[in-house]
């Protein structure tokens, strides 16, 4: 009986750390949730042109358009900080942010401007229908892979 | 013993529940993270405005500026796909979006409209001085405070 409580004890320990884990606010909380806050938005206005592209959703072009323009004005942000030193998934726990990008600041606006060229022609081809907006997806996914395939742990 | 057993036991049950809550992926998490990251960049960026204006960050016009634009850029997104019918605080959980933004996403749009409006004049000024900077803090901080005073549980 002991030693079940004892278990049942550690038990509720090791939940109550993975609840404390989650809410703990770090130094780079505020950094590392903006950032994946605007990844987030990237990937549901992605989202909705992938639906389209794929049937799962009913070609609107004026929401279509919507998404495309999005992607244009998040990929243009001011990314002021979402870098800080330390915010790398080496150093801190909760980020996929590889330290490469701490190198590399400068292609990683390079990046983010390949992202803005492909949606800024995904807004023109989606006006159009839905076989321009499938045929634009292709850019779009090529340029989110460019930088994960580097940046992205 | 048997009825601190029983504690720990239902103790644990809750703590599963809280972990399950949190990873539990249900028809309008995509909804809700995609406008929680809306917010949180609106917060973000608001918070890089705030930070200079009650001087913990240093004035720096250039940042300014791009924290502002980034808010009129924000409150300009379209926000499809944001609202589907049920994710409400009433009907779900894990958001504070109260029922009545379904009942009035016009004036919501007008509540980002009035937040577009007050950021496009921080930009302004934000790049003047940081007195103009601290000047215009109060319409931000207004428009804020008008969406989620009857809008946000």
């Amino acid at each position: 009986m002991i030693r079940k409580l004892t278990l049942a004890a550690a038990g509720l320990a090791i939940a109550a750390t993975a609840v404390f884990s989650a809410s703990h606010v770090g130094p780079f909380d505020g950094a590392i949730r903006a950032r994946q806050s605007h990844m987030r938005l990237h990937g549901h206005n992605i989202g909705i042109l992938g639906a389209m592209a794929k049937g799962d959703m009913e070609y609107d072009a004026d929401v279509a358009v919507g998404a495309a323009a999005n992607l244009v004005a998040l990929a243009r942000l001011s990314k002021a900080g979402y870098w800080p030193v330390g915010s790398d998934s080496d150093a801190t726990e909760g980020t996929r942010a590889l330290p490469a990008i701490w190198d590399n600041l400068d292609d990683l606006d390079v990046k983010f401007a390949g992202l803005a060229d492909a949606a800024s022609a995904m807004e023109s081809a989606a006006a159009i229908g839905l076989a321009e907006l499938q045929e634009a997806m292709g850019a779009v996914g090529g340029a989110c892979g460019a930088c994960h395939s580097v940046y992205r742990e």
